[in-house]
């Protein structure tokens, strides 16, 4: 494959984009918005040079919707990446740019000089160039802020403020505001004169000529309501609003419990000062679930996949040193009993064993405690009641699954009181998991600090010690 | 706490019911969409006797969005959680149903009768009736079915039809139908006679007469463009549709890469049958990932944090004994090596070290490849170049923290040849954990089985047996 690659370079180029393309699916948009139903494969064509290959390349991809162009970034590797995004045309660089991941995106814009930079960042709205300038090389930020209007500039300033994971740093400042004193007819004339409405416009924000949000008119009151009645009459006054300073994750969970589009972000005053949209929140429910499932895996953050491999070593460093650490301390624990092991071997293989159920036990635990307290379903009040639950469930899965490997230990090693060692070591290690799976996350939420972090790692580690310290110390006590 | 439970219960249900209220965020809404600010805490009232605490507490409760509601349900023990079901309205039954999660629905459902859940889902529209249909009793399901029209039956038999991860299962049937050839004018007066629009409607379905899909108009478009426009000179006329027999998933994800907000579904012949909205997609792209993180962790299912000890072993029996399984096979590799571990016992305490790095590197990898998978960013196209990159990270990895441990095994056992058995064995195994992180869901994936199928459990017990011989074969070879 090396080989191919080698000599014929456009060609692989060709059939990644095809085998890419194909696992788009079917449901394509266009550049305009509109659904396309093209083949996007470039002809199989043996007369084609490497240059009319890559021109009709470039057609199919100018046809593309500027999410599929990320899309097809995002899953070719580095070299072919590039190619690609060099045919990409320069106007669209920036809405592919904000579409594609973090780490992709790195990768496109340390190969984009100044000018290009600068290029592709005039289209862009503030909150779009607050979302792109931590990236930007400082003196590209510079320029652009210099480019910008005092009102822009303002609003880039803001946005970047705030921390990621704040309101303020999600919100745009798109809509469309109107005054509570006219006719829904009035509202409906002012609409038409604007050339387009913003997108995820749901609803229309009325203000007070102090900016002061005094409620929302959602577009379906508009369209069903008699025009001659004034829009005072028809808002909704006590609409659900967020400050810029509020997590965004728990925006988010308020959009996804009561279905919102869109809402407004008010300040302390009340004064309107942008608007969140579903489509951002959707797109941070799935970055949450992933940084979830990443964290689990003892993963830092996102990876682009054809990373090279010194990035991705980086990437999974931090925790593969704490797990070395958590395993030496296990295996210094098995070194009290070394004398054990030596007079009877079959602990040394029994002892895996204990572990990897409490492990596997301790971590199902933990997962259910960890999502019901990110659902708010539980809170450290409680404790006592799950620890009472999990225990039970630890006590039923020790007596029943320890029982069988117990059961089995006798009829191996020929030694009753081994199989009943082995029981009660398993049983005792499941409570362990149980007391642990219920108590970390708790500790962690009171001390203030995420439940899920570093949790799997946390009770794997007092799984195996405890384990270990459980099953060999029964062991030295009633066999040797 | 028990004692104080069996003898003030409704104090007990109050205080619990203060916290979740208190869990809950700010933004909330009334029943009547509106935001709600009053405290929903019941005055500590002394001189209150349990039936007017009963009283405060249902009126607070009437005036909580269902999605609230149904979250306080969730977060309630069982006792409580059915005081407080009695205590909502019969009328809001059929929402609050539809908005709990699937394992509390059942302890609600259990607690009604035929006549209170034939009265709960007289409300509901065909789609909803659907969701619900197949965990109510089979007779108040055959009485439903009687008290429908023919469409609405037609309707439900149609979605109950399809799977639970189809499109069908998904969509809805509110929807605004126009003709194309009318003008804009006509539209907003017919809009008008509506008494309101169904939610998420930010764009209108074009239709011929014989109910084919011709296009959609946008609300943005109608609002802007001229009122004597037709339809058809507005309209865009080759929209994203789904089938109903597509998968629900990938619907979800065109839903989240387009940011769409809703999308007509049409069969086979063109016809429109319903749609689909961002409300079901954000709860559909939750629970994917909730299913990832719990797939992971080896529970079968989402689990009511508050079920019986019984219901919660049940859920979490099938992984737990595969596990079981997969460590009494290493448990039976150790044992071939009984003789190397009698002659050199710190074999026993070192060997763990290796499986678990093993495990842990691997459990990253796979993740990786799963999620990339997940996101269409790789396919088996993919395999030999994932291949090399993560051979390349087993590689360093394996020789960095493989070269510490092997220092560290010198330094604590004296001998520098155990040193250097440990750090091949280590590197072998983060090798081996490489491999079967890419091959395991690259081959699960060209079966047409899901990738993320138990992967975590299979790459765990491949790095601990093969950990533990490769480990301890080379001590075997090399130190004896």
């Amino acid at each position: 494959m090396t080989e191919v690659e080698a000599k014929k370079p456009q060609e692989t180029l060709q059939d990644r984009l095809a085998q890419v393309v194909e696992l788009l699916q079917r449901h394509r948009l266009g550049e305009d918005g509109e659904y396309r139903q093209d083949n996007l494969q470039v002809e199989p064509a043996e007369n084609y040079d490497q240059g009319q290959i890559l021109a009709e390349l470039q057609r199919k991809l100018d046809e593309l919707h500027p999410a599929d162009v990320a899309h097809i970034l995002e899953a070719l590797p580095l070299e072919e990446r590039l190619t690609v995004w060099q045919l990409v045309k320069a106007e669209r660089d920036g809405d592919i740019l904000l579409e594609v991941s973090d780490a992709v995106r790195e990768t496109l814009i340390a190969d984009m000089d100044d000018h290009e930079l600068l290029a592709a960042a005039k289209e862009m709205d503030a909150d779009e160039l607050a979302d792109l300038a931590p990236e930007l090389p400082r003196d590209v930020v510079h320029e652009l802020m210099e480019s910008l209007d005092a009102q822009q500039r303002e609003r880039v300033r803001s946005a970047l403020s705030y921390e990621e994971d704040q309101v303020g740093a999600l919100m745009d400042f798109e809509m469309v505001t109107i005054r509570e004193d006219v006719s829904l007819e009035v509202v409906l004339r002012y609409l038409r004169r604007l050339k387009e409405l913003p997108g995820h416009t749901d609803k229309l924000f009325v203000v007070d000529y102090d900016g002061v949000l005094k409620g929302v008119l959602p577009i379906k009151r508009l369209l069903v309501n008699d025009p001659d009645k004034q829009v005072a009459e028809v808002m909704a006054s006590d609409p659900v609003t967020f400050h810029p300073d509020e997590d965004a994750y728990e925006a988010a969970q308020a959009f996804e419990r009561y279905d919102l589009v869109s809402t407004p972000v008010v300040d302390k005053g009340g004064k309107l000062i942008g608007r969140l949209t579903i489509d951002e929140m959707v797109d941070l429910i799935r970055e949450e679930s992933e940084s979830e499932v990443l964290n689990m895996a003892g993963l830092r953050e996102e990876e682009d996949i054809f990373a090279s491999v010194w990035k991705s070593v980086r990437n999974r460093w931090a925790w593969l040193a704490v797990n070395l650490v958590t395993a030496f301390v296990a295996s210094r624990v098995i070194g009290l009993f070394d004398g054990s092991i030596e007079k009877l071997v079959a602990l040394a293989a029994l002892m895996p064993i204990v572990a990897g159920i409490g492990g596997n036990s301790g971590n199902q635990t933990i997962t259910m405690i960890v999502r019901a307290m990110a659902l708010d379903q539980v809170g450290t009040g409680n404790t006592v009641r799950l620890l009472r639950k999990e225990v039970g469930v630890g006590l039923v899965n020790g007596l029943v699954w320890g029982g069988v490997i117990g059961t089995v230990a006798w009829w191996l090693y020929g030694s009753w009181s081994l199989g009943v060692v082995m029981t009660a070591a398993m049983t005792l290690n499941l409570l362990l998991a149980a007391l642990m799976g219920v108590l970390i996350p708790m500790t962690l939420a009171r001390l203030g600090r995420d439940p899920a972090m570093g949790a799997s790692v946390m009770i794997t580690a007092m799984t195996d010690s405890g384990g270990f310290f459980i099953f060999l110390g029964l062991a030295t006590i009633f066999l040797l």
